[in-house]
């Protein structure tokens, strides 16, 4: 299958908030029926993303937040990787890493982070990823601020 | 004792520098011998640093790295979490993280995540943060790129 990669434009969010759906419904963070603006999406997002394409179908998508260090170094963090669930089992997860990881040594960050559940340790392992440490998560409530 | 937090300012960099080396050494990272240029890391860095101070010295430090999402709102990851070990086990981790979390707040980030050694989750949990999920690293060499 003929996967091509490349960062996001603008016309394409659209399409990645519908998939983004599949990782995770919108509705478990802002109030149900929030739509997002795309003019302030767009401008505000700060991250490196890269989006797969099926012919014009966008298929897959990841992000990388880059972390410019106060010591004058680069990190990263991977955030939101995800395939179309027509088209996972087929490689393509595992090529979209090989892109993101080829854009994030590009980038000049000497190490990339990512948080996943147990069962995705095996498939993050094929592309270089090792466990590390724990991932800890607080919640805030952003509607009364 | 009175500890002071704020956010950082250009002057507090060498002094986190010096802090930091508590935390990881630089040399872990870059070349023996290679020093961080003041203004490049003070212009390219890009997220909220917070310093702890006693009287002038600072004692403590972490960092919020902003994610402006692509569906339109804002997480946050805390990296470099430290308190200088003359002032540890007498709260100030606790207070600064207090501070960090009302600043994740007043920035609108509906959760923030952070990684930890096993040993700090009791640590964290007092702040209000619970283990979430595997964190997986990949390193980088970025000497030849």
């Amino acid at each position: 299958m003929n996967i091509q990669f490349r960062e996001i434009v603008k016309k394409d969010l659209v399409e990645v908030w519908e998939l983004l759906e599949q990782l995770k419904p919108i509705s478990e963070i802002q109030p149900e029926g929030f739509i997002p603006d795309i003019d302030d999406a767009w401008t505000e997002f700060n991250s490196i993303g890269i989006v797969g394409l099926d012919g014009g179908k966008i298929i897959a998508f990841g992000s990388i937040v880059v972390e410019n260090k106060i010591r004058g170094y680069r990190s990263c963090h991977l955030e939101d990787i995800v395939v179309d669930k027509e088209y996972r089992n087929i490689g393509i997860g595992k090529r979209l890493m090989e892109y993101i990881n080829d854009k994030v040594l590009k980038n000049g960050c000497y190490r990339a982070t990512l948080f996943c559940r147990e069962g995705l340790i095996p498939f993050y392992e094929k592309t270089g990823y090792k466990v590390n440490s724990v991932v800890m998560k607080k919640w805030f409530d952003i509607k009364n601020i």
